[in-house]
């Protein structure tokens, strides 16, 4: 294939012939080192479920009781990363990436039990990979989640030169008779909004491109570039209270492909959501990104637009909710499904 | 920073504007493309423990019973991803991640339960990314271990044009008596030593540098290039049997580090591996390797040198152990340790 080719034939550039792995790009001290910073940050989120220590193959981490279903999910933060220039915003990354992992598994009604990561760059600089896992740790110790493990890789021929990508892998757990699947979702069930703080981690590669020549103009009380850099927010302290109580049928993060992408997602079939795209605020970054010349389908196909989770709860609990989680809106309502159509309102 | 303001810098290159998200250089249909076409193989690895359906924002799996841990752990393949020019040998690759990360928790005692992938592309090609994804499925079923999620960026930003890179994030579970923790391991213990097939997902950066006019030199029965795509060996079949007889003491995969990096992993304090280098032959990709200009600590460290996973078991059980899992090679022994020396007799 040529854009495999592309990438080999790199090799065929006159450098000079390594006689060491640091000379083919690769400096092992380096990731050593790098490691070393880490390993305070990660021994901070330990818990007790947690049996291994640092370094093995594999971690252990006890099994819960019976009755439990393990709750996983594997994400990245996209081109979110291209951003970063401080260290400090290096671990907002970090946190980024464990936040949106918790908020996914949430959906299902389940809480953090460890996380893995995967961190991968050009040239591994190891104060930026320590800032970075620093910043997952650190989620991680918040939310009572165990960062138990990971890989760091150097790869000057995939990545561009300066360029880093993270990902990174949750699993949690939930009682089998609170695992949200879906199926509890009904008619009439009020839509209840949560605010997200910016674009959490998706749509950057085209806010980026439509916001390049803006980024150091102002936008609210922060710069555009401080405003897309805003962290991923975690829902699990607002939402668990609720999760408890069984009063929540459905949760839908809203991540890439936006409102329209993600609310069938837990909608059982037959069923749509109708919102009132009046009934939320939209803040400045989000504003900024409509008054961009962009059809408003891509608009909220590539953009959370202000809403980063969403609740389905009986209409009776709805006002009991708003109160419980302020900030929050009554975006809509579910109805039954006349058509294709299984979110209406955002035309 | 210099290095993320030179990604950065790609913004203002004075590119169209986008005006859809495809523009931008993210399509997020190739992207449900790629899902539709994984989704039959992904099935296919379904196990009885999985509770979930495709397309939820988490995986739920069955947890298993009381007194089990679960043995995880994160990987890459690095740039073996480098040499892929089929859609067959992207297949393989994902089988490579797989079977890397099988390996690791099976150093723990463990067995698979599940597993989660990240792919990310400059470029998403639905056919490669579907055969990347099918592999890992195939690998996944073929050793009981559930595919039940991932996630697939296109980060035109952060690759080199035509590039990809997989990682994945495997789950399994040991009982706890039966975990594998370091501590078993005695001095006297016999080390037996299973053959690697190849480089198996290390050393990559550099090997491909060193051989990169080589390419298409014949190495024993293939050119040099299909010897370096050889498939990273998974060593359950051979290694359960003996775990659930108890004879395993310890084992080490060996991976970026090599038998000096990894042995050490298995072995508690105050003990260290004397290891005879003419006991296990030499494959010809190793001994084309061992015939470049490296210094000889640089090539045990950055490649296995053909062996990939490190058994420790009693002196009196090595020669059943060795009719067991043939081909396999006793290649040294635990003693306690003198010096700083971890690993001796590789010099």
């Amino acid at each position: 294939m040529a854009e495999a080719g592309e990438v080999q034939d790199r090799l065929g550039d006159p450098a000079p012939r390594p006689s060491t792995y640091a000379e083919a790009g690769v400096d092992i001290d380096a990731g050593e080192q790098a490691v070393a910073r880490m390993r305070h940050a990660i021994e901070r989120s330990r818990t007790a479920a947690v049996v291994s220590q640092l370094g093995a193959f594999g971690a252990a981490v006890r099994a819960p009781g019976a009755n439990t279903l393990l709750i996983s999910s594997a994400d990245g933060v996209g081109s979110k990363v291209c951003l970063v220039s401080s260290h400090a915003e290096a671990a907002g990354i970090g946190r980024d990436l464990v936040q949106h992992c918790i908020d996914d598994i949430l959906t299902c009604g389940a809480r953090p039990l460890f996380f893995l990561d995967y961190l991968a760059f050009s040239r591994l600089d190891p104060d930026r990979a320590a800032a970075i896992v620093g910043g997952m740790a650190a989620a991680c110790a918040a939310h009572g989640c165990a960062l138990v493990g990971g890989e760091t890789a150097e790869l000057p021929d995939l990545y561009r030169e300066g360029a880093f990508d993270v990902a990174g892998c949750i699993v949690g757990t939930v009682a089998e008779d609170r695992f949200l699947d879906g199926g509890r979702v009904a008619a009439g069930d009020a839509l209840i909004g949560l605010p997200s703080t910016g674009l959490h981690t998706n749509g950057y590669t085209l806010a980026r491109r439509l916001l390049a020549d803006r980024l150091h103009e102002r936008c609210g009380a922060v710069s555009v570039r401080e405003a897309l850099l805003e962290e991923h927010r975690c829902y699990l302290s607002p939402v668990a209270p609720l999760l408890d109580r069984g009063i929540i049928h459905g949760l839908a993060h809203i991540t890439g492909g936006g409102l329209p992408g993600n609310l069938p997602r837990m909608l059982p079939t037959g069923l749509a959501a109708r919102l009132d795209r009046s009934s939320w605020p939209m803040s400045p970054v989000f504003a900024l990104l409509a008054a961009q010349d962009l059809p408003r389908r891509e608009l909220f196909r590539a953009f959370n637009m202000g809403i980063g989770m969403v609740l389905a709860c009986a209409a009776r609990d709805a006002d009991g909710v708003l109160a419980e989680t302020q900030p929050a809106y009554r975006i809509g309502e579910v109805i039954e499904q006349r058509d294709e159509a299984r979110v209406l309102g955002l035309a």
